[in-house]
């Protein structure tokens, strides 16, 4: 890190920072500018808050140099990781892209068996759809629990499809994982440490959204919370941020997908469905996120918006799901890759 | 809600929409306009997702009009809730002025102790420390544990002040319950909808934190949730939002103040500390709180903060808080309150 | 627009408020709802500030229905703009995807003819180049003024490309429209009406940039101030929010392309230098801007990046240009279009 | 500034770096630290564009150090100035605050006459109302031009009021200072750098309001190209920026405040009417600005804001304002300044 002193600063005051760095057992390395002086303190120390010499007298700022996350990174792991999913043990992040399809909801045996067969026949390789629901209103449909994982084991049953379902506290880890094939953490959980602990102690694959707000960083140490806990098989997922915009739900943040080739080795996805919000904006956004470089998307399809108890302004139906995919396969291919 | 047609719709269109409307149990009401129709459809209808309506076509958006909250809003309860805590029964929400202080987390028995006098000396009524800690950063400090909770214990012995601290996941709810007299929820948490019920389960206040972007309606949902769940007893914080600033950590939205005494009864404290982010700028945001109509300020004081080990870059001391305290007594006169 | 009342609203609250609606012209339609009132103010009165009647007694607040855009809609134009820019009447907006490319700022004559040549041979239609530089910092570089206008002029001369560059100001739309084929207005002028009215009267094609944090809204009213002074020939360019994210310069939000086909008549391109700020980020987001239907694309080339005197962080070099347009080729042709 | 190479960055990258850093006449200083090497680039160069090294081989980022405003700055001068306004030559920055208040449009002689007497009894110094109008609607009121800026002189003539009324664009410049004493640069306009540099030519003082989403530091750049032009009398003014909230139309960011104070000598002004866009927020947050150590407020003021022509929905009526001077001069007392 970079300790900056204010104009006017005192040898005495950069001492006492000097003597606050070796303290944290950092090595210094004081630099005397023509308008500032800054110290630099060298070495690894992950644990300790160095925002506490902010603090000390005449310092300006402290400014991090090392990023915190280590074992989501590119420099501890260079090769991208290939994450297989599911019965048939499809690959999230090798030269396919994988696309995982579904209603927001599980409403009905009838609706995700539909929706299975359907998004299965388009070449999805993934069924999502949501037993326990977190809802922002305590008076909307909060999930058949249970008996909606029943209802998504079944549809693997039929379709070969794996099965990814929401996660939403840790008293429900293991009851999710009975019937789950990839266990998902929502935006509003991303930094539910604990909850991330205790995926992290399971051994299905985790698909972690990232949070309304995250920054890069708090997204990548959230995948680190998990894979410390002993589970490296984590898919990102970029699902839109808030920000002042109007006409979407959220703001679907694309640059996160070279961002993250960039920093880490781990493969994303893209939800252009809650990233927008908007069924007509999802195939436009699902073609652009799969130019972008995504290896793969996370899509909401219901055999009935007008009547879907859940998310039906963003649910695509399946004959449009079924148009995207062509359409995706070939801008897949224009970018060197396949469906 | 109303619905908005898209130009050039047909009467058929309509219907489907007066169709769809009443599907929901709702009454309809066509208003045919210069250049648009709209449907107002009539009726209290919390629990259906009248969003699938935009699905429908030739529909351009759906806009409701009802807040979807209920028993935190001002509608069904007109007067001011009060909140008492701890040992002395101090009141939250009252013509008085709480405060509540302490340092980020509780890292030794002498430094929660010394803070806890030096806060109680100055006139505050609450001690803040963290014993469970929510760090972004899976290499941090995460706090002191049961330990830590034993440790706010000693000191609200000494001190007579109502111990403050966070439970972060369902788990530990009961643990906490039995030592603190607030159960903090903080801004990660606070769409964690389990725990949100978990607590709502108790009988100990909850101090709910507003979360990073949250919206006035998802943190009103949010107290709700606890309401709802049986534990009327709420205090919201505001501590800042995550936006563009660069200048701060977070931008503190002190226009949250009025809004939530308008549209609820409970009562709202002010987080200036994290909703600023540097120790400079906190006397004057504490200052600012109070003018703005706030019941009180919740404040990170720690005896040195340059060796703080979280947080310490927006820790004020003993002697800050002291002088701060002077301040905000006038400043709450000049309201008409006192502390 | 929907005039809601609040709860406990009064017969005289609201004969008030028919009161005021008709004072503004407008056809008033009351609806008594299980919980709110709301009035209906019908009538297309787009002169008027109807958020007064959010100052009436017991109004809870007002919801406009109408966009207030007219000539910049879909509405009143059904089917697509395609403007003509340049020597070779280049089209933006029709089924070619049109490529502006050039660097940030005017330099030299070597290096605004390398950079010609370069781009023209790789597929662009347009040159961009900034003459006249809005600079955040006074001490910076501020443009080689009219000199960089010719140098402009003899590169269009040597490749017929079509020059695109920055009007910063009144005073200088006409020497600018002397020397460029299309009138950039920057996204720090958006809203400067006074501009946006000076190039309406010019009938060289405008571009124009998207504001920090424009709505969408917004941005098509800042069309419609261009076009009812005279000039139809819009161009609209996204180049990125600003928003909390710290990995990128600005957000690009690619859903703004469907919203504004959808919305608009107008011809629409992403700017994904500055709509990233990394050099690395912009053949990604190039390809993923085509692939969400976008009319074209404007980036930042440069012959020497690591010299440039301004963008170079965000400045692609001229073989990553021909090899992103190779790509972009491949993902036009993916979704039906071709450069 | 500070350049953060990658890792695995060979001699020959950081040698490279060094290069560039010395052709941009600066010294270089090279750390080699456990994980990182930075290369710290020493001397003031505020001229040149150093993101240009962030385009080398090998280079992570490049973190600026010294910030690049300078004369607005409290390094250059360490005491507060104190602009004075009007006929009367009220101070603002000094121990006394200053309230600006008055219609968002001057729309009539009795509308602003009416409200001048008003403001003025209940203690203000200057009285605000715009001539010309930026209006992001082209079909809306526009202002009444030349004839609004005489009723402001007449309303001067009899109250000895300070008038503040914005100037749109350098053509309007010399026609606005001849009746104003305040030229006003609205948000719209903080970075239109044509029009800073022209009322820097001017010699009456100039309100420069924050741009929607200004940064402090472009904030204060805005403030140095007027300085720099001739004009040493800015004052500055927070009304709020645009954010994800809801139940505002500007989130208004009281810590600016203390943030300005501590960087810049400059005083500055609040403006809660645009900085919350509704009425009954606006006496609180007049309070909460006083307390957080603004130097003064400017305030919307309507007789009868309900058939007011702009800005009815965040316009206090005359009543309202004398009841809050009242509260402001109490607040203003309990931090040690007066009205």
């Amino acid at each position: 890190m970079i300790v900056v002193m204010k104009p006017g600063c005192t040898p005495a005051d950069v001492q006492h920072v000097v003597d606050l760095v070796r303290q944290l057992g950092l090595r210094d390395h004081v630099i005397v500018g023509t308008d500032r002086t800054v110290i630099a303190a060298i070495g690894d120390k992950r644990t300790v808050d160095k925002g506490a010499i902010e603090s000390a007298p005449m310092v300006d700022r402290v400014v991090p140099i090392l990023a915190p996350y280590k074992v989501a990174s590119r420099e501890v792991k260079r090769e991208p990781s290939v994450i297989r999913i599911g019965p048939s043990g499809a690959e999230i992040g090798g030269r396919k892209i994988g696309v995982i399809a579904g209603p927001c909801s599980v409403e009905s045996e009838e609706q995700i068996l539909t929706t299975a067969r359907a998004v299965r026949a388009a070449g999805a390789i993934g069924l999502r759809g949501g037993a326990f629901k977190p809802r922002t209103n305590p008076y909307a449909f909060q999930g058949l629990g249970e008996s909606g994982l029943k209802l998504l084991a079944a549809a693997r049953e039929q379709t070969g499809l794996a099965v990814v379902t929401e996660v939403m506290s840790i008293d429900q880890v293991d009851l999710v994982a009975e019937y789950a094939d990839v266990l998902q953490i929502g935006a509003r959980n991303m930094q539910n440490f604990n909850l991330l602990r205790a995926v992290g102690a399971c051994e299905k694959p985790v698909l972690l959204k990232r949070g309304m707000v995250a920054s890069l960083e708090e997204f990548l140490l959230a995948a680190e919370y998990i894979i410390n806990a002993g589970n490296p098989h984590v898919i990102l997922c970029e699902r839109g941020i808030r920000t002042c915009e109007e006409y979407v739900r959220n703001t679907l943040a694309l640059a996160v997908v070279p961002a993250v080739k960039r920093e880490s080795h781990l493969p994303i996805l893209v939800d252009p469905s809650h990233g927008t919000g908007h069924a007509y904006m999802v195939p436009a956004m699902c073609k652009a996120a799969i130019a972008a470089g995504a290896d793969g998307i996370i899509v909401e399809v219901h055999p009935d918006p007008q009547h879907a108890l859940t998310d039906g302004a963003q649910s695509i139906t399946h004959d449009t799901f079924a148009q995207t995919m062509q359409e995706l396969a070939a801008v897949a291919h224009a970018v060197g890759r396949s469906i």
